[in-house]
């Protein structure tokens, strides 16, 4: 069995805890739980009747950092799914380090240190022969990483593509279908918990060029890192330019490219039978491949989704560890 | 080196043979090449030069048949390029048979043996270890099959629902798009090479038929025949029906789907909007997963395209033996 260790225990981290703890996931073991009030472990796993509503609540819980946890060398593999923070990757790049170093695997949903530490962190697991899985950190549950990786590894990436946040493209899909204003469609969208209660980073394009960095590094080998990234949001998109691109057809979308030209984020014209143009929360990546042309993948970029993305994963060092005889 | 023989030497074989030939895939080299006019091999592998446009015009032609070279236990891999023969499988399921029965791994674009034979052709490849790949029968170079099984293999498929046959989707997709009637749009099908001369399997749906069997048996463990799928063609559609669809934001396409409740193929409406109302020769297929959700992928399903899937293909059968060091 694969010991199982989750840091952060919001949505995605209760989710997962309760998938394992029911034994729906094949050949692992949840061993224990951190999140930004403690950690709670159980070296012979918990059961789905042991996971506390939060970790404050639970009698077991040790008022230390998850660090503390990590050091414990309990588990096999780390599940890292602290928030994404865009400065310096912490406290989520201190526990991937931390496990790596340690030769733990780790699966993580957490944009940051993937988008600011990819080289260094990948050059680590390699070293200690580690590995680190993060397909969950773009487009919540759609193989996008795997997709190149494990089904088009003979075929040579060109070019990537996409619509990679849900917000804004929900935001402009209800400007074209009901003509509302920006600001109309962002209020609605936070009601609805679309939209965070500070919307800048996926206004204006912040969120697009992080899962950019990150796809155009581990799909294209290139070295990029956010301040590479050409950005411009969507703030200033009204709907009478939605309503004229929607007279030839066409709309507009928060579209991220990378290509041999670099990496830019922007507002772009985009034809309405270009399968890339999807609406509502959907993400649409297009990839354009030497010999197999253009692939369009289309999902739900986030939420239950991505859960998905975490249990392939987990599913992938599971498959591996079992091959060599490791767990 | 993989030593791989190609059987069948058409657009793919070609195509494929100069890509193995020129290095291009590495850890392969061609020593065979059939096809119904006989075969030529070479032990320590063909070079580009050596590659004849067609057999008879080389002077190695031997005239005998493709199961003489599959018996000579030459090669590691075969790659089986014969044309689909829906009512026996012949002679692709014969050549597929006999490399399995040696252990021999097998790659495969042929449609009729994995569509009429999936499980008895598993089975043998699990007796003697043999690995059977297949993504090149369905979609093109679409990763349909190793979507499933390499990035998804731990969520759950529920569903299936496609546009799978590029043909009658040119079809459909001239009619909405210029009004014209399915025999004109037919025709100019025909006269750019994307219809065949008899167009009956694709236009009667029995093509997108055979796909659905094969995805339904090898995504979703199912035991289905072609004659278990009831299929509807687009012979009966009119140019004013689907100018009817147009009219409430729809249009008509073939679709294939599979789900609890069996396998069927028919004309359906399809929303504009839908991610899966592609058009032009494009496929289009869409997964239902327990966790995941909806997940759409769309390319070109034929051509140059499922070059790619063969090389993918090959390229797994080369990374799976290099780990056992098996070669």
């Amino acid at each position: 069995m694969l010991r199982c260790i989750i840091v952060g225990y919001g949505f995605l981290g209760k989710r997962l805890a309760r998938l394992i703890a029911s034994g729906a996931l094949g050949g692992v073991k949840l061993v224990g739980i951190a999140s930004s009030k403690g950690y709670i472990y159980k070296e012979d796993g918990f059961l789905l009747s042991d996971l506390p509503d939060d970790l404050q609540s639970s009698s077991m819980l040790r008022l230390a950092p998850a660090s503390e946890l990590i050091n414990k060398r309990i588990a096999d593999l780390l599940v890292e799914l602290t928030p994404t923070n865009i400065r310096d990757g912490e406290p989520g790049l201190s526990h991937i380090r931390l496990a790596l170093e340690q030769g733990m695997d780790v699966v993580t949903a957490n944009k940051g240190p993937i988008a600011l530490a990819y080289e260094e962190l990948m050059e680590l697991a390699e070293g200690t022969g580690a590995m680190l899985l993060h397909e969950a950190t773009v487009g919540g549950g759609i193989p996008l990483i795997s997709l190149k990786n494990r089904c088009l590894a003979a075929d040579e990436l060109l070019s990537i593509r996409g619509i990679l946040n849900g917000t804004t493209n929900y935001i402009l899909s209800r400007m074209h279908f009901e003509g509302m204003t920006l600001d109309l469609a962002l209020k609605e969208a936070q009601m609805l918990g679309i939209a965070e209660r500070d919307p800048t980073l996926d206004l204006e394009g912040v969120d697009t060029a992080l899962k950019l960095v990150i796809l155009a590094n581990s799909l294209m080998s290139m070295k990029k890192r956010l301040s590479d990234v050409k950005i411009k949001g969507i703030t200033k998109i009204t709907s009478e330019a939605i309503t004229a691109a929607k007279e030839s057809g066409m709309t507009i979308k928060l579209i991220g490219i990378a290509d041999e030209n670099g990496l830019r984020v922007a507002p772009k014209l985009v034809r309405l039978n270009d399968p890339i143009c999807v609406h509502g929360t959907l993400n649409a990546v297009s990839f354009n491949f030497r010999i197999l042309g253009r692939l369009t993948i289309i999902g739900e970029g986030a939420g239950e989704s991505t859960v998905s993305a975490l249990i392939n994963d987990i599913h992938e060092v599971v498959k591996t560890r079992m091959r060599s005889n490791r767990i």
